[in-house]
């Protein structure tokens, strides 16, 4: 399989964080140096690791806080 | 490859809209019958085919909320 090559830029903020240490965590990332992007996804506890995710841009945060400020949280 | 049930509960809202017309959604989802989660996807254009995205708990978007809440957007 192809590497993938990332830089995490900015860790912007941890969501949670599962029983098994996995961490939810909002990033500002470059993929294949490439311009950043904003990134949501599970990380394994030692940072190595990538579960699944994906990524956002700037507008779309936008929307997102809309949304959520709109719901009953 | 093992077929994916699912059940959109309530669309909750979309995000943006890709130029392929592929979008990224915030909903409520049933997979494989067991309790439903918030879900933050690509869709295709009809609904049909999905993309990556994550599975967030109610506790995930209270810490996303908070998180976009003290960024500067």
């Amino acid at each position: 399989m192809a590497e993938i090559k990332y830089e995490i830029l900015e860790k912007i903020g941890v969501l949670t964080e599962s029983g098994r240490g996995w961490r939810k965590e909002l990033n500002l990332i470059s993929w294949n140096d490439r311009a950043p992007k904003y990134d949501l996804r599970e990380w394994s506890p030692d940072g190595e690791k990538m579960g699944k995710g994906i990524t956002l841009s700037k507008e779309d945060l936008v929307a997102l806080k809309e949304i959520l400020d709109r719901m009953d949280l």
